[in-house]
Protein backbone atom coordinates (compact mmCIF):
# COMPACT_ATOMS: atom_id res chain seq x y z
CA UNK A 1 0.00 0.00 0.00
CA UNK A 2 1.08 3.14 -1.03
CA UNK A 3 1.60 6.37 1.67
CA UNK A 4 -1.04 7.88 0.38
CA UNK A 5 -1.17 10.69 2.60
CA UNK A 6 2.11 11.69 1.59
CA UNK A 7 0.50 12.55 -1.89
CA UNK A 8 -1.15 15.62 -0.89
CA UNK A 9 2.39 17.47 -1.33
CA UNK A 10 1.63 17.07 -5.33
CA UNK A 11 -0.40 19.06 -6.96
CA UNK A 12 -2.00 18.01 -10.57
CA UNK A 13 -2.50 20.52 -12.91
CA UNK A 14 -4.77 20.42 -15.98
CA UNK A 15 -3.76 23.39 -18.22
CA UNK A 16 -6.97 24.59 -20.57
CA UNK A 17 -8.23 20.99 -20.92
CA UNK A 18 -11.16 21.50 -24.02
CA UNK A 19 -12.69 18.00 -23.38
CA UNK A 20 -14.63 17.87 -20.34
CA UNK A 21 -14.34 14.36 -20.22
CA UNK A 22 -10.87 14.46 -19.67
CA UNK A 23 -11.38 16.57 -16.39
CA UNK A 24 -13.37 13.82 -15.38
CA UNK A 25 -10.87 10.99 -16.39
CA UNK A 26 -8.00 12.83 -14.44
CA UNK A 27 -10.13 13.21 -11.45
CA UNK A 28 -10.90 9.90 -11.33
CA UNK A 29 -7.12 8.27 -12.02
CA UNK A 30 -6.35 11.01 -8.94
CA UNK A 31 -8.99 9.69 -7.03
CA UNK A 32 -7.66 6.10 -8.24
CA UNK A 33 -4.21 6.26 -6.74
CA UNK A 34 -4.74 8.65 -3.53
CA UNK A 35 -4.46 12.49 -4.84
CA UNK A 36 -6.21 14.95 -3.98
CA UNK A 37 -5.40 18.58 -5.02
CA UNK A 38 -6.31 19.61 -8.53
CA UNK A 39 -6.27 22.61 -10.47
CA UNK A 40 -7.55 23.84 -13.34
CA UNK A 41 -6.20 26.56 -16.00
CA UNK A 42 -8.35 28.67 -17.43
CA UNK A 43 -11.10 26.16 -18.30
CA UNK A 44 -13.63 26.46 -20.82
CA UNK A 45 -16.67 27.69 -18.68
CA UNK A 46 -19.29 24.93 -19.69
CA UNK A 47 -17.27 22.42 -19.87
CA UNK A 48 -15.74 23.47 -16.45
CA UNK A 49 -19.21 23.27 -14.98
CA UNK A 50 -20.35 19.74 -16.76
CA UNK A 51 -17.18 18.21 -15.09
CA UNK A 52 -17.86 19.12 -11.67
CA UNK A 53 -21.27 17.75 -12.12
CA UNK A 54 -20.03 14.27 -13.30
CA UNK A 55 -20.48 11.05 -11.14
CA UNK A 56 -17.43 9.21 -9.41
CA UNK A 57 -15.03 12.03 -8.22
CA UNK A 58 -17.19 14.59 -6.58
CA UNK A 59 -15.45 15.78 -3.60
CA UNK A 60 -12.30 15.97 -5.61
CA UNK A 61 -13.70 18.37 -8.45
CA UNK A 62 -15.66 20.16 -5.65
CA UNK A 63 -12.66 21.24 -4.10
CA UNK A 64 -10.96 21.58 -7.03
CA UNK A 65 -8.88 25.03 -7.77
CA UNK A 66 -9.35 27.28 -10.92
CA UNK A 67 -6.66 29.43 -11.31
CA UNK A 68 -6.83 31.74 -14.52
CA UNK A 69 -2.93 31.66 -15.19
CA UNK A 70 -0.53 28.80 -14.60
CA UNK A 71 1.89 31.06 -12.75
CA UNK A 72 -0.96 31.40 -9.90
CA UNK A 73 -1.39 27.52 -10.30
CA UNK A 74 2.66 26.74 -9.35
CA UNK A 75 2.94 29.62 -7.34
CA UNK A 76 3.95 27.51 -3.92
CA UNK A 77 5.18 24.51 -5.85
CA UNK A 78 9.08 24.13 -5.40
CA UNK A 79 9.46 21.39 -8.47
CA UNK A 80 6.95 22.06 -11.79
CA UNK A 81 7.04 19.14 -13.85
CA UNK A 82 5.63 19.13 -17.57
CA UNK A 83 4.29 16.52 -19.41
CA UNK A 84 3.02 15.74 -22.86
CA UNK A 85 4.37 14.53 -26.03
CA UNK A 86 6.93 16.91 -27.40
CA UNK A 87 6.55 17.04 -30.80
CA UNK A 88 9.24 18.65 -32.89
CA UNK A 89 9.88 21.27 -30.79
CA UNK A 90 13.51 20.79 -28.54
CA UNK A 91 12.60 21.31 -25.47
CA UNK A 92 15.11 23.71 -23.11
CA UNK A 93 14.51 21.89 -19.59
CA UNK A 94 15.84 18.26 -19.30
CA UNK A 95 13.40 15.54 -20.28
CA UNK A 96 12.98 12.53 -17.73
CA UNK A 97 11.64 9.44 -18.81
CA UNK A 98 8.89 9.00 -16.27
CA UNK A 99 10.45 6.01 -14.42
CA UNK A 100 13.29 8.34 -13.86
CA UNK A 101 11.08 11.36 -12.47
CA UNK A 102 10.46 9.06 -9.85
CA UNK A 103 13.62 9.58 -7.93
CA UNK A 104 13.25 13.69 -8.39
CA UNK A 105 9.74 13.60 -6.98
CA UNK A 106 10.95 11.92 -3.96
CA UNK A 107 13.55 13.81 -2.97
CA UNK A 108 11.70 17.16 -3.43
CA UNK A 109 9.01 16.01 -0.98
CA UNK A 110 11.99 14.80 1.07
CA UNK A 111 13.41 18.01 1.68
CA UNK A 112 9.83 19.28 2.23
CA UNK A 113 8.90 20.94 -1.22
CA UNK A 114 5.93 20.85 -3.22
CA UNK A 115 5.62 19.28 -7.06
CA UNK A 116 3.59 19.98 -9.55
CA UNK A 117 2.87 17.58 -12.16
CA UNK A 118 1.36 20.12 -15.36
CA UNK A 119 -0.87 18.17 -17.96
CA UNK A 120 -1.21 20.36 -21.36
CA UNK A 121 -4.49 20.51 -23.99
CA UNK A 122 -5.12 17.65 -25.59
CA UNK A 123 -4.44 18.27 -29.22
CA UNK A 124 -1.34 21.03 -28.27
CA UNK A 125 0.00 20.23 -24.96
CA UNK A 126 1.97 22.87 -23.25
CA UNK A 127 2.71 25.58 -24.91
CA UNK A 128 5.99 27.77 -24.96
CA UNK A 129 5.15 29.92 -22.40
CA UNK A 130 3.48 27.52 -20.07
CA UNK A 131 6.59 25.74 -20.92
CA UNK A 132 8.52 28.41 -19.15
CA UNK A 133 7.06 27.42 -15.69
CA UNK A 134 8.52 24.18 -15.73
CA UNK A 135 11.69 23.07 -14.13
CA UNK A 136 11.67 19.20 -15.62
CA UNK A 137 9.82 17.95 -18.82
CA UNK A 138 8.41 13.84 -17.61
CA UNK A 139 8.51 11.96 -20.79
CA UNK A 140 6.02 8.75 -20.83
CA UNK A 141 8.14 6.48 -23.17
CA UNK A 142 5.86 5.74 -25.46
CA UNK A 143 5.81 3.84 -29.38
CA UNK A 144 7.27 6.37 -32.21
CA UNK A 145 4.22 5.35 -34.44
CA UNK A 146 1.63 6.49 -31.96
CA UNK A 147 3.53 8.82 -29.02
CA UNK A 148 0.88 10.89 -28.26
CA UNK A 149 -1.51 9.47 -25.56
CA UNK A 150 -5.27 10.46 -24.69
CA UNK A 151 -4.88 13.17 -21.46
CA UNK A 152 -6.90 10.90 -18.95
CA UNK A 153 -4.68 7.98 -19.89
CA UNK A 154 -1.88 9.99 -19.40
CA UNK A 155 -2.66 11.56 -16.37
CA UNK A 156 -3.33 7.28 -14.94
CA UNK A 157 -0.12 6.45 -16.32
CA UNK A 158 1.80 9.51 -14.55
CA UNK A 159 -0.36 8.93 -10.88
CA UNK A 160 -0.04 5.05 -10.92
CA UNK A 161 3.82 5.34 -11.28
CA UNK A 162 4.36 7.87 -8.48
CA UNK A 163 1.70 6.35 -6.49
CA UNK A 164 3.32 3.16 -6.77
CA UNK A 165 7.12 3.73 -6.38
CA UNK A 166 7.32 6.88 -4.58
CA UNK A 167 7.43 5.66 -1.31
CA UNK A 168 8.70 1.88 -2.49
CA UNK A 169 11.43 0.99 0.36
CA UNK A 170 12.49 -1.06 -1.78
CA UNK A 171 16.71 -1.16 -1.81
CA UNK A 172 16.60 2.41 -3.59
CA UNK A 173 19.61 4.63 -3.21
CA UNK A 174 17.72 7.44 -0.95
CA UNK A 175 19.87 10.05 -2.84
CA UNK A 176 22.34 13.04 -1.51
CA UNK A 177 21.69 14.80 1.68
CA UNK A 178 18.61 16.72 2.19
CA UNK A 179 19.51 20.19 -0.30
CA UNK A 180 18.43 23.30 1.32
CA UNK A 181 14.45 24.39 0.03
CA UNK A 182 13.72 24.86 -2.99
CA UNK A 183 12.81 28.08 -4.24
CA UNK A 184 9.38 28.36 -5.41
CA UNK A 185 7.37 29.65 -8.57
CA UNK A 186 6.41 32.75 -6.78
CA UNK A 187 9.95 33.61 -5.47
CA UNK A 188 11.25 32.40 -9.08
CA UNK A 189 9.09 35.57 -10.73
CA UNK A 190 10.21 37.86 -8.55
CA UNK A 191 13.76 37.16 -8.98
CA UNK A 192 12.55 37.19 -12.65
CA UNK A 193 11.14 40.53 -12.83
CA UNK A 194 14.11 42.40 -11.30
CA UNK A 195 16.96 40.62 -13.27
CA UNK A 196 14.43 41.86 -16.33
CA UNK A 197 14.13 45.77 -14.76
CA UNK A 198 18.18 45.24 -14.79
CA UNK A 199 18.11 43.97 -18.30
CA UNK A 200 15.98 46.92 -19.50
CA UNK A 201 17.86 49.04 -17.48
CA UNK A 202 21.76 48.53 -18.97
CA UNK A 203 19.61 48.13 -22.60
CA UNK A 204 21.08 44.35 -22.54
CA UNK A 205 18.51 43.62 -25.27
CA UNK A 206 17.88 45.10 -28.82
CA UNK A 207 14.36 45.20 -28.69
CA UNK A 208 13.86 42.54 -31.60
CA UNK A 209 15.75 40.25 -28.66
CA UNK A 210 13.18 41.10 -25.73
CA UNK A 211 10.83 38.62 -25.62
CA UNK A 212 13.03 35.37 -26.48
CA UNK A 213 15.67 36.92 -23.21
CA UNK A 214 13.05 37.30 -21.25
CA UNK A 215 11.94 33.90 -21.76
CA UNK A 216 15.60 32.47 -21.88
CA UNK A 217 16.12 34.06 -17.84
CA UNK A 218 12.94 32.44 -17.12
CA UNK A 219 13.73 29.08 -18.18
CA UNK A 220 17.28 29.85 -16.98
CA UNK A 221 16.32 30.54 -13.24
CA UNK A 222 13.99 27.16 -13.44
CA UNK A 223 16.92 25.05 -14.58
CA UNK A 224 19.41 26.01 -11.71
CA UNK A 225 16.64 24.98 -9.04
CA UNK A 226 17.68 27.95 -7.08
CA UNK A 227 17.61 27.64 -3.01
CA UNK A 228 15.61 29.87 -1.02
CA UNK A 229 18.82 31.60 0.66
CA UNK A 230 20.68 31.99 -3.15
CA UNK A 231 17.03 33.57 -4.98
CA UNK A 232 17.20 35.88 -2.11
CA UNK A 233 20.92 36.68 -2.43
CA UNK A 234 20.72 37.61 -5.96
CA UNK A 235 17.57 39.25 -5.31
CA UNK A 236 19.23 41.82 -3.01
CA UNK A 237 22.48 41.72 -5.22
CA UNK A 238 20.15 43.11 -8.61
CA UNK A 239 18.29 45.10 -6.58
CA UNK A 240 21.51 46.84 -5.06
CA UNK A 241 22.40 47.11 -9.38
CA UNK A 242 19.04 48.74 -10.16
CA UNK A 243 19.99 51.17 -7.34
CA UNK A 244 23.12 52.05 -8.17
CA UNK A 245 22.15 52.30 -12.02
CA UNK A 246 19.09 54.68 -10.92
CA UNK A 247 22.16 57.38 -8.93
CA UNK B 1 13.48 1.90 -25.55
CA UNK B 2 11.15 -0.81 -24.99
CA UNK B 3 11.87 -3.66 -26.84
CA UNK B 4 8.56 -3.45 -28.76
CA UNK B 5 9.35 -6.25 -31.25
CA UNK B 6 8.88 -8.44 -28.40
CA UNK B 7 5.44 -7.41 -27.26
CA UNK B 8 3.48 -9.49 -30.24
CA UNK B 9 4.00 -12.58 -27.93
CA UNK B 10 1.12 -10.72 -25.24
CA UNK B 11 -2.11 -10.23 -26.55
CA UNK B 12 -4.71 -7.65 -25.24
CA UNK B 13 -8.31 -9.28 -24.12
CA UNK B 14 -11.40 -7.20 -23.82
CA UNK B 15 -14.33 -8.78 -22.55
CA UNK B 16 -18.05 -7.47 -24.03
CA UNK B 17 -17.08 -4.01 -23.20
CA UNK B 18 -20.21 -1.69 -23.29
CA UNK B 19 -18.48 1.47 -24.13
CA UNK B 20 -17.38 1.98 -27.62
CA UNK B 21 -14.98 4.78 -26.35
CA UNK B 22 -13.04 1.89 -24.63
CA UNK B 23 -12.58 -0.11 -27.36
CA UNK B 24 -10.96 3.06 -28.93
CA UNK B 25 -9.05 4.07 -25.62
CA UNK B 26 -7.92 0.37 -25.28
CA UNK B 27 -6.77 0.52 -28.70
CA UNK B 28 -4.80 3.75 -28.47
CA UNK B 29 -3.36 2.80 -25.88
CA UNK B 30 -2.16 -0.75 -27.08
CA UNK B 31 -0.43 1.78 -30.13
CA UNK B 32 1.19 4.20 -27.45
CA UNK B 33 2.54 0.99 -25.82
CA UNK B 34 3.59 -1.03 -29.16
CA UNK B 35 1.20 -3.98 -28.36
CA UNK B 36 -0.34 -5.01 -31.46
CA UNK B 37 -2.81 -8.01 -30.97
CA UNK B 38 -6.12 -6.89 -29.96
CA UNK B 39 -9.57 -9.68 -29.29
CA UNK B 40 -12.73 -8.52 -28.60
CA UNK B 41 -14.83 -11.07 -26.71
CA UNK B 42 -18.87 -10.81 -27.59
CA UNK B 43 -18.98 -7.13 -28.05
CA UNK B 44 -22.21 -5.18 -28.71
CA UNK B 45 -22.36 -4.85 -32.53
CA UNK B 46 -23.01 -1.24 -33.32
CA UNK B 47 -20.59 -0.63 -31.12
CA UNK B 48 -17.98 -2.87 -32.49
CA UNK B 49 -18.47 -0.65 -35.61
CA UNK B 50 -18.30 2.50 -34.34
CA UNK B 51 -14.87 1.35 -32.41
CA UNK B 52 -13.57 0.40 -35.65
CA UNK B 53 -14.56 3.64 -37.32
CA UNK B 54 -12.95 5.74 -34.88
CA UNK B 55 -9.82 8.02 -35.61
CA UNK B 56 -6.10 7.29 -34.35
CA UNK B 57 -5.70 3.44 -33.88
CA UNK B 58 -6.53 1.95 -37.22
CA UNK B 59 -4.71 -0.48 -38.17
CA UNK B 60 -4.81 -1.90 -35.41
CA UNK B 61 -8.70 -1.93 -34.67
CA UNK B 62 -8.69 -3.25 -38.23
CA UNK B 63 -6.84 -6.46 -37.30
CA UNK B 64 -8.21 -7.04 -34.10
CA UNK B 65 -9.83 -9.84 -33.74
CA UNK B 66 -13.58 -10.67 -32.36
CA UNK B 67 -14.26 -13.82 -30.74
CA UNK B 68 -17.78 -15.16 -29.38
CA UNK B 69 -16.08 -17.01 -26.53
CA UNK B 70 -13.30 -15.61 -23.77
CA UNK B 71 -12.12 -19.58 -24.36
CA UNK B 72 -11.50 -19.42 -27.56
CA UNK B 73 -9.89 -15.36 -27.59
CA UNK B 74 -7.31 -17.29 -25.07
CA UNK B 75 -7.00 -20.49 -27.24
CA UNK B 76 -3.25 -20.49 -27.94
CA UNK B 77 -2.06 -18.67 -24.67
CA UNK B 78 0.19 -20.62 -22.27
CA UNK B 79 -0.28 -17.49 -19.46
CA UNK B 80 -3.92 -15.79 -19.10
CA UNK B 81 -3.95 -13.00 -16.55
CA UNK B 82 -7.07 -11.47 -15.68
CA UNK B 83 -7.66 -7.52 -14.65
CA UNK B 84 -10.11 -5.93 -12.77
CA UNK B 85 -11.26 -5.03 -9.40
CA UNK B 86 -12.18 -7.92 -7.60
CA UNK B 87 -15.06 -6.19 -5.46
CA UNK B 88 -16.44 -8.72 -2.99
CA UNK B 89 -15.61 -11.56 -4.40
CA UNK B 90 -12.71 -14.25 -3.10
CA UNK B 91 -10.96 -14.81 -5.89
CA UNK B 92 -9.66 -18.40 -6.63
CA UNK B 93 -6.28 -17.89 -7.94
CA UNK B 94 -3.74 -16.04 -6.52
CA UNK B 95 -3.75 -12.43 -7.22
CA UNK B 96 -0.22 -10.50 -8.15
CA UNK B 97 0.03 -6.53 -7.57
CA UNK B 98 0.54 -5.07 -11.01
CA UNK B 99 4.11 -4.35 -10.55
CA UNK B 100 5.16 -8.17 -9.86
CA UNK B 101 3.25 -9.54 -12.34
CA UNK B 102 5.82 -8.26 -14.80
CA UNK B 103 8.40 -10.85 -14.03
CA UNK B 104 5.59 -13.38 -14.36
CA UNK B 105 5.25 -12.35 -17.62
CA UNK B 106 8.71 -12.45 -18.65
CA UNK B 107 9.62 -15.56 -17.40
CA UNK B 108 6.31 -16.78 -19.78
CA UNK B 109 8.00 -15.01 -22.49
CA UNK B 110 11.51 -15.95 -21.96
CA UNK B 111 10.19 -19.55 -22.39
CA UNK B 112 8.27 -19.05 -25.30
CA UNK B 113 4.91 -18.67 -23.94
CA UNK B 114 2.09 -16.87 -25.34
CA UNK B 115 0.55 -14.25 -22.58
CA UNK B 116 -3.13 -12.61 -22.44
CA UNK B 117 -4.21 -9.46 -20.87
CA UNK B 118 -7.92 -10.15 -20.04
CA UNK B 119 -10.11 -7.07 -19.32
CA UNK B 120 -13.55 -7.47 -18.46
CA UNK B 121 -16.86 -5.63 -19.17
CA UNK B 122 -17.02 -1.95 -17.19
CA UNK B 123 -19.04 -1.73 -14.66
CA UNK B 124 -18.92 -5.69 -12.99
CA UNK B 125 -15.69 -7.13 -14.92
CA UNK B 126 -15.00 -10.68 -15.23
CA UNK B 127 -17.64 -13.22 -14.29
CA UNK B 128 -17.35 -16.62 -12.40
CA UNK B 129 -17.07 -17.98 -15.64
CA UNK B 130 -14.47 -15.60 -17.05
CA UNK B 131 -12.03 -16.31 -14.42
CA UNK B 132 -12.10 -20.22 -14.63
CA UNK B 133 -9.56 -19.18 -17.77
CA UNK B 134 -7.15 -17.19 -15.63
CA UNK B 135 -4.17 -18.42 -14.50
CA UNK B 136 -3.49 -15.49 -12.25
CA UNK B 137 -5.56 -12.04 -11.86
CA UNK B 138 -3.56 -8.75 -11.96
CA UNK B 139 -4.54 -6.25 -9.43
CA UNK B 140 -3.60 -2.61 -9.47
CA UNK B 141 -2.92 -0.80 -6.86
CA UNK B 142 -5.84 1.79 -6.10
CA UNK B 143 -7.06 3.69 -3.24
CA UNK B 144 -9.49 1.68 -0.85
CA UNK B 145 -11.92 4.80 -1.22
CA UNK B 146 -12.28 4.57 -5.06
CA UNK B 147 -10.41 1.24 -6.29
CA UNK B 148 -12.34 0.83 -9.51
CA UNK B 149 -10.48 2.16 -12.75
CA UNK B 150 -12.25 3.12 -15.83
CA UNK B 151 -11.01 0.53 -18.10
CA UNK B 152 -9.29 2.91 -21.04
CA UNK B 153 -7.15 3.75 -18.19
CA UNK B 154 -6.47 0.80 -16.72
CA UNK B 155 -5.72 -0.75 -19.71
CA UNK B 156 -3.35 2.23 -19.79
CA UNK B 157 -1.67 1.76 -16.85
CA UNK B 158 -1.12 -2.29 -17.66
CA UNK B 159 0.51 -1.38 -20.65
CA UNK B 160 2.68 1.31 -19.69
CA UNK B 161 4.23 -1.35 -16.72
CA UNK B 162 4.71 -3.97 -19.48
CA UNK B 163 6.62 -1.80 -21.84
CA UNK B 164 8.62 0.03 -19.93
CA UNK B 165 9.66 -2.82 -17.50
CA UNK B 166 9.51 -5.95 -19.06
CA UNK B 167 13.04 -6.02 -20.81
CA UNK B 168 14.32 -3.32 -18.76
CA UNK B 169 17.72 -4.96 -17.99
CA UNK B 170 17.02 -6.05 -14.42
CA UNK B 171 17.67 -3.25 -11.25
CA UNK B 172 18.95 -0.86 -13.58
CA UNK B 173 18.14 2.90 -12.47
CA UNK B 174 16.59 4.47 -15.73
CA UNK B 175 18.51 7.83 -15.80
CA UNK B 176 18.16 11.34 -16.82
CA UNK B 177 19.21 12.06 -20.17
CA UNK B 178 22.66 13.73 -20.45
CA UNK B 179 21.97 17.25 -19.29
CA UNK B 180 24.30 20.49 -21.08
CA UNK B 181 27.68 20.02 -20.89
CA UNK B 182 28.47 21.43 -17.25
CA UNK B 183 31.13 24.41 -17.13
CA UNK B 184 34.70 23.71 -16.31
CA UNK B 185 36.30 25.81 -12.85
CA UNK B 186 38.14 28.04 -15.50
CA UNK B 187 35.15 28.95 -16.72
CA UNK B 188 33.52 29.42 -13.18
CA UNK B 189 36.27 31.06 -11.98
CA UNK B 190 36.05 34.19 -14.81
CA UNK B 191 32.35 34.34 -14.03
CA UNK B 192 32.77 35.17 -10.21
CA UNK B 193 35.78 37.39 -11.12
CA UNK B 194 33.43 39.46 -12.91
CA UNK B 195 30.37 38.64 -10.84
CA UNK B 196 32.69 40.47 -7.59
CA UNK B 197 33.74 43.69 -10.12
CA UNK B 198 30.48 44.59 -10.05
CA UNK B 199 29.67 43.76 -6.58
CA UNK B 200 32.58 46.58 -5.85
CA UNK B 201 31.09 48.69 -8.43
CA UNK B 202 27.94 49.03 -6.81
CA UNK B 203 29.03 49.02 -3.36
CA UNK B 204 27.56 45.53 -2.63
CA UNK B 205 29.80 44.60 0.29
CA UNK B 206 30.48 46.07 3.53
CA UNK B 207 34.10 46.03 3.86
CA UNK B 208 33.78 44.12 6.82
CA UNK B 209 31.53 41.36 4.21
CA UNK B 210 33.70 41.60 1.00
CA UNK B 211 35.65 38.03 1.93
CA UNK B 212 32.92 36.22 3.18
CA UNK B 213 30.72 37.25 -0.29
CA UNK B 214 33.63 36.40 -2.68
CA UNK B 215 33.27 33.10 -0.71
CA UNK B 216 29.43 32.91 -0.87
CA UNK B 217 29.46 34.01 -4.60
CA UNK B 218 32.04 31.27 -5.77
CA UNK B 219 30.14 28.11 -3.45
CA UNK B 220 26.87 28.93 -5.37
CA UNK B 221 28.06 29.12 -8.54
CA UNK B 222 29.53 25.86 -8.27
CA UNK B 223 26.05 24.49 -6.01
CA UNK B 224 24.38 25.60 -9.04
CA UNK B 225 26.16 23.54 -11.31
CA UNK B 226 26.00 25.91 -14.33
CA UNK B 227 25.81 24.40 -17.81
CA UNK B 228 28.34 25.45 -20.45
CA UNK B 229 25.70 28.16 -23.03
CA UNK B 230 24.11 29.57 -19.25
CA UNK B 231 27.40 30.36 -17.62
CA UNK B 232 28.13 32.47 -20.91
CA UNK B 233 25.30 34.27 -21.01
CA UNK B 234 25.16 35.07 -17.56
CA UNK B 235 28.79 35.81 -18.28
CA UNK B 236 27.82 38.45 -21.04
CA UNK B 237 25.20 40.23 -18.67
CA UNK B 238 27.25 41.32 -15.80
CA UNK B 239 29.73 42.50 -18.60
CA UNK B 240 26.95 44.38 -19.84
CA UNK B 241 26.35 45.85 -16.52
CA UNK B 242 29.76 46.93 -15.99
CA UNK B 243 30.08 48.77 -18.86
CA UNK B 244 27.10 50.40 -18.41
CA UNK B 245 27.95 51.25 -14.57
CA UNK B 246 31.14 52.80 -15.49
CA UNK B 247 29.76 54.92 -18.44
Amino acid sequence: MPAFNQLEAIEIVLVSPRNPLNIGAAARAMANFGFERLTVVAPFDPHWQEARSAVGAEDLLQNATRAERLADAVADCTLVLGTGSLGRRAPEQPVVPLPGAVALVREELARGGRVALVFGPEKHGLTRDDLVHCHRLIEIPTHPRQPSMNLGQAVAVCLYEFSTRLFAPAGQPQSEQAEAARSNSAQIELLAAVIEQTMDAVHYSPAAMRTANRRDVALMLRRLALGQRDARRILGFFRRILHRLAN
